[in-house]
């Protein structure tokens, strides 16, 4: 029966290509991005008309941040990098001054409004493209899961990774994980790999197995744009959307998740088993909710922070920290009181939040509350949120 | 605290549009698509330095697929559609005739190895666009499902619905949704709109409550492209990527799904409660997985079926199929002494497929084999692929 559909889907091939619609389909005819032996990478793209075709990507230099792509005489423009070292990296071309997702590559993320091209340097075993990259490991699965949440009074939307053997196992410990503004619950498992590296964190015994619950930090949103009933709207930093108010803030709600997945998933319901951590809106969110419930999370990660007390932000933050008596008794319960694990901060040197958490930093050290902290180089981006989570991950539930 | 964190927010807001890789980001500063009062729509694309901007899309009519947009004194061309129909569309621009998705929409997806830009025209209750959009009714879970295939030594991925209430239920049918050639575990629910549809009848009552399982009909793959140890590579219809051979075929390997499921899901296992169905070659997959285990499904979908038997298309498949023995022993024991409840075949009356079910039915005909047959307008389209599903999802487990 099998060569004999093969057969069939060959002539399936054949016709398809030739289907009505054809118009709507492009011909890729390069390939790009070609990742070559010495893990330089080649990028082409087919623009016989074009006058000028550029290349950007994080990969190049902060200095040259867009490169001119040479043209052959086939209408082939084209670039080789330099030789990358692993990670997962972004891109798009500019062709006659306008942004352009390579065709040929259908990898691609989307971070709020704009979609990016991706590829991923593997690199050697352990190296964090291989963390990033699928491999033949077990593999956890991930749900799209709906769920009441009475303080929002809304049906919301999460995203749930089990960890593989998860029907086998029990008492698994849990870590939330939160996105930043302008993300949602798609963020951490579509940019930031989440499955990928935990998958391959605990296929080499490095992480515990853990589900890894991922919330949308939006509490006025139900789920990701075009995952609710608001429509397929175009989200938007910069306003323009008109979304329905919170019932109540991010904080306030989040014990709604937590006595769900209590509720529904075979978790260790304590203190030792509950990790929160996020990346700067999110990091806010985990600094806020272990100090609003300061029983609850043993193990605590502050990833690019948006560490935000007080409407003023023209104060510094140690000083209106240091005056605000209900956020100093809320810090006691947690740090004296409470005494989590893990405390656990992390910035890159060049984030434009790097002094608001250095403002923190110097209120916890004040107050002699134990940290970790961890500054990396580069700045507000998911390069570093990715490595924040392969680290952080390492460290909990031990 | 609420009040504080939107301020944090907006800081935050105003910080990133500064951030170092800002070149990767789009400004899409018009609207686009614009679905207008009376549902008609505009298209817009600032594009001051382009010489032509084209629009194709699935709503223009056959003989005009490709339109002109019109330039205005800003630099944005546009241009307006009729009035549309209640439906989800798919469209693209081409900018000096190079092909450009639609930098204001996110909405998008991918078929095989290309990426079109989408919208739905919602319409009225119970219309085609209300019945693909997410509306406010109970949601069932979408997850991404790792099983062991022991047939074909793969740990491989499907995508499982589970209806909204699954929690507290018990006994549920099973729908098995089969894909199309150059598809994967994605296709139903990204392209087919498969949540949507079921969320949406199970809500009105027009649907029983059901597990919807989309199964990987690649025998050689363990999972959509980018998604198993084999990497990111690009998907084709013509070959290039030289893919692992498969162990056995979709219908010797399909029980390993069904025993995963039964096993793992609180299911009803009997054939009054299985169905399956699928597009070209899962409606192919579908015909030939329901008479290789004839006792087994009581509903049988076959969606623009590419129903073959033997291995030269030329000879026309009445033939082929009239002298078969095997073919006909086991077209026997499914018609004959297991009498499915419903055996459906549904085409466009412009589907390339079209002879081919033909001469299918033709034999049925002969054979006094009970079927339902729907014929649409239309070809090889996802559009009718919806419609079919909508329909046989009514007619399923009642």
């Amino acid at each position: 029966m099998r060569s004999k559909f093969i057969t069939l889907t060959l002539l399936l091939v054949g016709s398809l290509s030739a289907m009505a619609q054809q118009a709507l389909f492009s011909s890729a005819a390069v390939k790009s991005p070609e990742i070559n032996p010495d893990n330089s990478v080649t990028f082409r793209l087919y623009a016989p008309k074009a006058v000028t075709v550029e290349l950007t990507g994080d990969f190049l230099p902060e200095k040259t941040p867009v490169v001119k792509m040479t043209e052959d005489s086939a209408g082939v423009w084209s670039f080789t990098s330099d030789i990358l070292e692993p990670e997962l990296y972004s891109y798009c071309f500019f062709v006659n001054g306008m942004r352009y997702l390579d065709p040929s590559n259908i990898y691609q993320n989307r971070d709020v409004a704009t979609w990016t091209s991706i590829f991923i340097i593997k690199g050697d075993k352990g190296s964090k493209g291989d963390l990033y990259s699928v491999n033949d490991v077990p593999h956890g699965n991930l749900a799209k899961v709906w769920y009441e949440s009475p303080a929002l009074k809304l049906n919301r939307r999460m995203t749930v990774y089990t960890p593989a053997g998860y029907e086998k196992g029990k008492n698994y410990p849990v870590l939330y994980l939160l996105h930043g503004a302008g993300g949602d619950e798609n963020a951490w498992s579509e940019l930031g790999r989440a499955s990928q590296i935990l998958d391959n964190l605990i296929a080499t015994g490095k992480a515990k197995p853990m589900i890894v619950v991922m919330t949308n930090g939006n509490p006025n949103c139900a789920a990701a744009p075009g995952e609710w009933d608001f429509g397929m709207y175009q989200p938007s930093f910069r306003g323009g959307v008109r979304l329905p108010q919170a019932a109540a803030s991010m904080d306030e709600s989040f014990m709604d998740v937590v006595n769900f997945i209590e509720k529904n998933y075979k978790v260790a319901k304590n203190k030792q088993n509950r990790a929160i951590c996020g990346l700067s809106m999110g990091g806010g969110h985990s600094f806020a909710i272990s100090k609003r419930f300061p029983d609850k999370f043993d193990y605590i990660g502050l990833f690019s922070a948006a560490v935000g007390i007080g409407g003023d932000m023209k104060i510094p933050t140690i000083e209106r920290m240091k005056a605000d008596a209900e956020f100093n008794k809320q810090m006691e319960a947690l740090f004296v009181k409470n005494q989590p694990k893990l405390y656990w901060i992390a910035i890159g040197e060049t984030d434009f939040l790097y002094q608001n958490n250095k403002d923190y930093r110097d209120y916890l050290d004040s107050m002699g509350y134990k940290y970790e902290y961890v500054e990396t180089s580069g700045g507000h981006i998911w390069r570093n949120w990715r490595i924040y989570l392969s680290d952080f991950a390492q460290m909990i539930f031990k």
